[in-house]
């Protein structure tokens, strides 16, 4: 479809129609949240039987206001909503969120229906029914509802589920992963996750781009949007079980449809599925914050043997390769390590490694061309060095960006307590993506590895 | 093979061949270790150059401490281990842990094998060599020379990683997992797996037993000593893969083996396999907390549609059941709900649910005989109030201990940050299992049902 939203992020003008002085009131939150918003534009609350809110001039009506609006948010009982839409018409505005609820998720079809035939006549964008608006951190516009602040950065969220997209913003922040926008999609009756898709794929603050969705409208658009998208797609598709669809079925009154075709289509499409909303987050921070890999191989350092066993294993089962070392890398690798251990992959720094055996190795095994990205371990045995470990990683990342030839991912993992988890705020503050867990850095690095292969087709596709 | 270790875990008497006054010693840190244990017992260092150490007077040799020694800790350079080791059998030791390596790890079989023809022929118990010790949380003495004290609990933990080990006791006091034992077993020419499963299904502070295993010596011998043990017993078992069985060989020298026989035999034998660490001690805390589930019919409860699908998936997925709710469990639920929404499993109790409407209807789903565990989630959507979710669980949960028929798990789930995150430190140290995300809450329903399994089978072999 490719519709402008341009002017549905950045208004030059919103109003609010149910805007409210009752605090309690969801029109009262949306006004506040767009007032208190680090954000130039008009603001227009529209309440019959008010003069002013928050300190703003109040019009009775939507048409009464003197100039025009590129967004309206609509809080008004469900029944209401059709004559506001028409009085948007009326006014020629541009874009419109209608928050009210009770449409189809209630079992009133025919409302919603209703709605539809308003629009199609119209020129007008319009989100939802039913649904939480968007936070734009990038601009610092929040046109929500909800309480909450997201940390500026560059993956754009979508999401059907509006409680899940609330909770979200909170895993976002207490993750260290930035946000561009967010948005919920409710009942999807215009404004579609296609369309998005499509938007934040020309988005220069987005880098990635991650949904939540039970039920897609129309599922070859939707596909097409993802095949087209030039930035890495992460999709957490749920009602995947029997059970799951009848509970998807009863929470948006929506069609599950079949998991497997789904599944299918999306990787088809150079989608990356998710597992839950954490496998979202641990692979939306590593897509940000690192380049793609090139290739599936990939070298492991640590310093316990046990922990190099377990990534390993989840590496493999996760379709990527741990190739033995060159005998330019063994080499190069030999003199580092203490007498008493050979080089191996993972390579076992032993348990008292420090900020040297760290660094120097990761930088050889950077350079090495038969190695397409790099896991960095720590297991805090008792002599484990966990601020020089941190450090030495901190460091290599830097030296990452500053040459090309080390262009290839860096993950790290670690297995303690309370030391470690202050210097991965360290980690996660400075982009660099660290996981308490071997399977969660292994699955992390695989979606590296297919952004990696779906820019090659992408590059295949424009010869 | 059932040995006696009461003195090996509850010595009497200690001695530390190789103890030393140089801090950096590993014969320091054990003798010191052992110093400040909350722990009654008889020390004796030993060490031919010095007269006094740590305040305690040091013996030339073991042979010439006066009183009979309980336990010796060997910590001296490989070569010189088979005479200590003869010494032990000539003062008639009935315990030796060999800390020392250098042995089969180095390639150094040998050496190794001479330390077996001395044991043979003796009655000693001897653990190692290459191996940290143990820590005996249960009765507050710590016979290791790493760093750490554990949480005193219920989780006896084996590793055959050193490191790990270590690692374990961070992660466990992270996590707030509390520990009976924690143990290396090194290379295992005397004290095997086997052994202390078996010492610890006796052990009345142990609930749970959780194994790192990277190779077995004697699987029938290993898988036995899981058939016998009357309780849960959580694996590890590392080198799945290709490249890890072949990092495993590197690591420890010994045969991975086949995956799929190891797997299938654990499975049979009753043992709950994990995929890693963090499985492991989610697991072993829903089974040191909960019930175990008298079988696979889940109800969920959520404060948010989407969270409880992807729930729903999860459990699904792991073997587990959501079942419809029965007419009776309907209408008492839609007593309990607001007028706009209908009772259904995973059960809505949508966004604004607050501690009323989470306690009963938890308390429902308990009550009714045709649900065997309770999954209860939020969503930090604007309106949710983390501290009366988890208030409403923690009631639960104390009601639980006091009506059988609540005789049921129960877990928690939540997706938001901070609010929450303080929250779920005050379930965790009340022990009630809670996951950051549905994948890992499912996974440890599931052992909690694989656990009311294994009951079952035990009780029916006993009639």
């Amino acid at each position: 479809m490719n519709r402008n939203l341009e002017t549905f992020f950045k208004p030059r003008s919103i109003a609010v129609v149910g805007a409210s002085r009752d605090s309690r009131k969801i029109g009262h939150a949306a006004l506040k949240n767009i007032l208190i918003s680090d954000y130039e534009c008009d603001i227009y609350p529209i309440n019959p039987k008010e003069s002013e809110i928050l300190g703003l001039k109040c019009y009775k009506k939507l048409t009464y206001v003197p100039g025009s609006i590129d967004l309206v948010l609509i809080s008004v009982p469900a029944a209401i909503v059709p004559p506001i839409l028409k009085d948007c018409v009326q006014k020629n505005v541009k874009n419109v969120i209608i928050i009210s609820s009770g449409f189809s998720e209630a079992g009133n079809h025919e409302l919603e229906n209703e709605l539809r035939r308003i629009i199609e006549k119209s020129n007008m964008c319009v989100l939802g029914p039913n649904v939480m608006g968007y936070k734009n951190a990038s601009d610092g516009l929040d046109a929500s509802f909800v309480f909450g602040v997201p940390r500026k950065g560059n993956l754009a969220l979508i999401s059907q589920s509006g409680a899940l997209g609330i909770g979200m913003i909170y895993l976002a922040n207490n993750e260290f992963v930035g946000v561009s926008k967010i948005i919920g999609v409710g009942n999807k009756i215009d404004i579609n996750d296609d369309d998005l898709i499509d938007y934040f794929a020309q988005d220069p603050e987005t880098k990635v781009i991650g949904l939540y969705i039970e039920s897609v409208k129309d599922g070859r658009a939707f596909m097409n949007s993802i095949k087209a998208c030039n930035k890495p797609v992460l999709v957490v598709k749920a009602g995947r079980s029997k059970s799951g669809a009848r509970a998807t079925a009863s929470h948006t009154g929506s069609m599950a449809g079949s998991d497997k075709i789904y599944g299918a289509a999306i990787r088809q499409a150079g989608g990356i599925r998710c597992r839950d909303i954490i496998e979202l987050f641990d692979r939306a921070r590593a897509l940000a914050g690192q380049p793609p890999a090139q290739g599936n191989r990939i070298g492991i350092i640590t310093n316990g043997g046990g922990l190099g066993i377990l990534l390993t294993d989840a590496c493999e089962e996760n379709g990527l390769v741990i190739p033995k070392l060159s005998s330019k890398t063994y080499k190069k690798i030999d003199e580092i390590l203490p007498d008493i251990i050979k080089p191996n992959n993972p390579v076992d720094l032993i348990g008292d490694a420090g900020f040297f055996r760290y660094e120097a190795t990761t930088r050889v095994l950077l350079e090495d061309p038969d190695i397409d990205g790099v896991i960095v371990a720590s297991v805090h045995g008792g002599y484990a060095r966990p601020r020089e470990f941190t450090g030495a990683i901190l460091k290599m990342v830097r030296e990452q960006k500053l040459h090309e030839e080390f262009n290839k991912p860096i993950l790290a993992t670690w297995v303690g307590g309370k030391e470690f988890e202050d210097l991965v705020w360290d980690l996660k503050s400075a982009g660099v993506p660290i996981y308490p867990s071997s399977w969660r850095t292994a699955r992390s690095m695989m979606a590296l590895y297919l952004e990696g292969e779906r820019i090659k087709r992408e590059k295949n596709q424009k010869l």
